[in-house]
């Protein structure tokens, strides 16, 4: 199960400050890994107020729905997370685990089972067996300390090559709070949501309600426009909480995500969200190449997101960027495709600043040369211009390349 | 641009019959490939009835925008395909090179330019220049012979590893008739339509309405439900002609496809359709193993097909397969992102005969060795229990190999 790290990893890893009101913990349960952490514990002294979103699968995981339920109490005193075992398609089984595995949480969290949060990622339809990993959570919770984002963020990794981390500062009402966040992929990303886990907290003090009218707005030009695959998780779940310890410091109390001093916070969160996701994207399965499609003049803005997607998702896209081929006629095919308004004879299409196709065929000026150049980069821009409207959209991908077939023809043996 | 031959190639090629009244040449025109045919011409010396289905892409190619013109008139003389460029994303010098080509067809059998078909497969977004071959046509007019159905469906491979040839008799009202017909696939391969070009053709005298309706029904079941990579390509062609040479036998002419004398031909045609398409998803590039997916217990048959094409879509189910890893969490997942209604604790999977999952989890008798000698087969058969309605639909396809990638990572080039 170990890969070489992929050639789109950071350079460097950000450092991720302490979350104040917020403790982490991490242990080797040996649920499927051995020798590497695979179980998180997130503690939270006081109720921190939580939002999240979720697989859209018909088949979700029985974390998610647990996730779903608790999340309308809108308080959480405590995540756990295990990698190896996604804990889905596991039936009543499924069912007994987590609630196991939440009374035990709320056993050691000294709080109710209602306000415990639980994800699962990994291999699907084995029955995950809480007792596995039950008895150590009361450990954890005393052992937790809150400066632990980097051992978090790996304790969660699956066929990720690299933990993903990422944090960023903004100030509401003059006060400045952070915003920390995690994520993992690696395969089954698609929307919607993007598949994987991600936990994100935050000092500020913001009110449920507030903090899931902004993740929902947030995550549709991240998380919801990233794919690896095309492939749906039964776990995607993005949770955020936030304590609310900045209060302390003098940061107000939000309830409303319409209140214009969140303005700062909501652009941080974006953009947090969106480097989480594209970390996602770069450590796609065998990735070498980030795809990063853009189009314009669309009917609309959802009219684009479709186009982009079926750019993204394209096998024969996929593997003429693995093999650096500027083959732009596989990105007409792929509009073609979409099922949204396009009128051939009005397409344009860019690799990089290089303009290939113009007014429906081949740009007279086009330089083979220099697309090729475009495609030996790290990170392959395509845009392609409809001509129709104003619609416009960003998705994010990568290469397929034949290490995704040798990751997925046997991971699971 | 040579492949290994797919190990589901056909152990023997059927060999087709003459079809009275239409004679076939083909030459190689040097368009892309050398050292092979490319260019086929197929000529009906009476005016031939003529259906098409076509691909649902919006950006067809132009040979495609000639069909559907000219199919409104509902007679053939000429049909023309090249291989080794698709003529499509060509712009005006597109439909230049398709007018000028049908011209030259028409003066060398001998009729109007909108009595000839036309269809091209290759590379898209290159200029098809009609010089390269329009000069020959007239001689192929002159030399082409009832007895070439194997050269016929040899010249418009491209990456294809072995021609798709099948044939059919059915008796209308006592007489026999014959059906043949021609594939080529082999990437691109997606509803709807199935991309690909298909030539098929028979002695029976139909009216082209009669005709259209017939093929319309028979392909849903058959190219409709095929897919190698769910990249649907610009230039898919479904050509049927009926000579009508049969009358002279004493076959009745048929003018509305809900006769009852049709009921065999029916049923031929059907199979005859399948037959080809199974061809294609078993020479999908880089395939090693066929996919038959089959959903039952849906909401409607269209859920089964929606169900049915996101396993055999799915990049990580097709991954498996290539694995030869029975594993079933990526067929619910791929269950789960389809969109339609599903139950999680009522689905039952089945690998072959081996029933893997029941009533939302592992099935107890479950048995892995059983189910890894499925996988080894050449057919993997995955049938899905939905345990809601009476909905039903097969899908074909095949699995997802480092083949597939290198072929698509270096085509164009």
């Amino acid at each position: 199960m170990t890969h070489t790290v992929s050639p789109l990893a950071p350079a460097a890893f950000a450092a991720l400050p302490a979350i104040p009101g917020l403790r982490i913990a991490t242990a080797e349960a040996g649920i499927k890994y051995k020798n590497r952490t695979d179980l998180l514990m997130m503690v939270f002294d006081r109720p921190a107020s939580v939002a999240g979103v979720f697989t859209r699968s018909k088949c979700p995981s029985a974390p998610v729905d647990l996730c779903r339920t608790n999340l309308a109490g809108g308080t959480a005193r405590a995540l756990v997370v295990n990698s190896g075992n996604a804990n889905a398609f596991t039936g009543k089984r499924g069912r007994e685990s987590t609630r196991a595995t939440a009374e035990a949480a709320a056993k050691a969290a000294c709080c109710e089972p209602s306000e415990v949060f639980l994800a699962s990622t990994g291999v699907i339809g084995e029955p995950l067996d809480a007792g596995r990993f039950a008895h150590l959570l009361s450990g954890l919770a005393g052992s937790a300390e809150e400066d632990r984002w980097r051992a978090a963020a790996e304790a969660i990794m699956t066929t990720d090559t690299y933990p993903k981390v990422a944090t960023a500062t903004a100030a509401i009402d003059g006060v400045d709070v952070t915003i920390n966040g995690i994520a993992k992929g690696a395969g089954m990303i698609a929307p919607d949501m993007a598949t994987m886990l991600s936990f994100l907290a935050t000092d500020a003090a913001i009110a449920a309600p507030a903090l899931q009218a902004m993740l929902r707005e947030a995550v549709e030009p991240s998380f919801n426009s990233v794919t690896v695959d095309s492939d749906t998780s039964t776990s995607d779940t993005l949770l955020f909480f936030a304590t609310g310890d900045a209060r302390d410091r003098g940061c107000p109390e939000i309830s409303d995500a319409a209140d214009p001093r969140l303005e700062a916070f909501r652009a941080a969160l974006g953009a947090l969200l969106l480097d989480l996701a594209r970390q996602v994207a770069r450590d796609g399965e065998g990735a070498r190449k980030e795809i990063i499609v853009t189009v314009e003049g669309a009917a609309s803005d959802a009219a684009a997101k479709r186009i982009a997607l079926s750019i993204a998702n394209s096998p024969l896209v996929k593997t003429a960027v693995a093999g650096e081929d500027a083959n732009w006629g596989r990105v007409v095919m792929a509009v073609g495709k979409a099922g949204e308004e396009a009128d051939r004879d009005r397409l344009a299409i860019h690799f990089g600043e290089v303009r290939v196709a113009v007014d429906g065929e081949r740009d007279p000026d086009y330089s083979e040369q220099a697309a090729s150049a475009v495609m030996q980069r790290a990170e392959i821009p395509i845009k392609v211009e409809l001509g129709l409207g104003s619609g416009r959209w960003t998705v994010y991908g990568c290469d397929l390349t034949k290490e995704y077939v040798a990751i997925n023809g046997d991971y699971r043996s």
